[in-house]
């Protein structure tokens, strides 16, 4: 039974570390889609989304059949129930992949991004694909430090994601430097951003809850 | 011990009905706070949502306490698990009001709205504070009517947010119409109230599936 049970888990650990590698893949896309107008690029990570969806799916309907069949308790209950959480985390952050790559869609063939806001938003990527390559491999290695990292990462996005508004709002910089369209888009993206790094410390409080018994404060780090 | 699974469930019950009721009334103080430049009601909302969290962080200890000590299967185990995830949607709704009541302290004394996009929001405000009633009243009884009502309000929802792009967008709209900080309040907010009704829709969703095992793609309606 206990045996059984340790494979059935494993199953779901691996199940969980393949969504967060199509999430990496589709964050990595959608923002290469986004800063080279890739069209095709980004209507791949639209269509792939769906198999993160499937494998949320497949990852909730194992957790209960776990739950019935195992009727885990104390440690082992609480991988499960961390392990339906981040599914849904995970499939959460591929929602925000594809957003992206709708902006970059919606915008082609003109970039979605004025040259002015490019470079933020490149410093904005590698951080958020930072933060996507860490979960992939928090998930595997479950390491403390990582988890750490990711919430460093966040961070980071967080400040980031403040300079978005100064960009817009910057008093110094012309009423009419930026369309309504692309002040729109920037809103957006940098939302979808944060957003992601905020799912990203999400993963990594749950994963430091399971390894460390420490819990980090549900809002701390969200928005 | 079928008895107190069964007093420890209405508990749960309970406990996210009184979660939604807290959330229909930060929504309905945010939006009121939002029209009327009222500070004071914007900083309650934002207290308050604390509440909200607390119950949750309840909720969800509840059921991990059910799921060791009752290991319910089938129906009983589904129930549970709802629960779980119906506690953290209806927390998210309550953060996106106290966003929305965020915007409107951010801009004291001004209003955060132009008058031009005030109808709109004011239509938006009414859809989206019939589906927090909705939602309340759809807990406590589980009514598959109100679940499909829900997602009706949902779609109504998803539409005035497009018009929100009209409004910004409009080419006959003076470029000025709107400054920078309006047009980035005006996309944040119309996402704020767009992502709440789709949370309502999840709501329904799990909902409609409890009663009648009716699958409803976990995708539909929600972006």
């Amino acid at each position: 039974m206990r045996e059984i049970f340790q494979q059935e888990l494993e199953q779901v650990a691996d199940d969980l570390a393949a969504m967060a590698s199509l999430v990496r893949t589709a964050m990595q896309d959608a923002t290469t889609a986004l800063f080279t107008q890739d069209l095709g690029l980004a209507e791949t990570v639209i269509e792939r989304d769906r198999r993160i969806d499937a494998l949320q799916d497949g990852v909730d309907q194992q957790c209960v059949t776990l739950l019935a069949r195992q009727q885990p308790v104390a440690t082992d209950l609480r991988v499960v129930v961390s392990a339906m959480r981040m599914s849904s985390t995970i499939e959460r952050m591929g929602d925000l992949a594809r957003h992206i790559a709708s902006i970059a869609r919606g915008r082609f063939p003109d970039p979605a991004l004025p040259p002015l806001a490019e470079p933020l938003f490149r410093s904005i990527a590698d951080a958020t694909n930072a933060v996507a390559s860490d979960v992939v491999d928090l998930l595997e290695s479950r390491d403390v430090e990582l988890a750490h990292r990711v919430m460093a990462d966040d961070d980071e996005l967080d400040r980031l994601h403040q300079e978005t508004f100064r960009i817009i709002l910057s008093p110094s910089a012309d009423a009419t430097a930026f369309t309504p369209q692309q002040i729109v888009d920037i809103t957006l993206l940098g939302r979808y951003f944060e957003r992601f790094g905020d799912h990203g410390t999400s993963v990594a409080r749950r994963i430091l809850f399971l390894v460390t018994g420490e819990t980090v404060s549900s809002t701390a780090g969200v928005r």
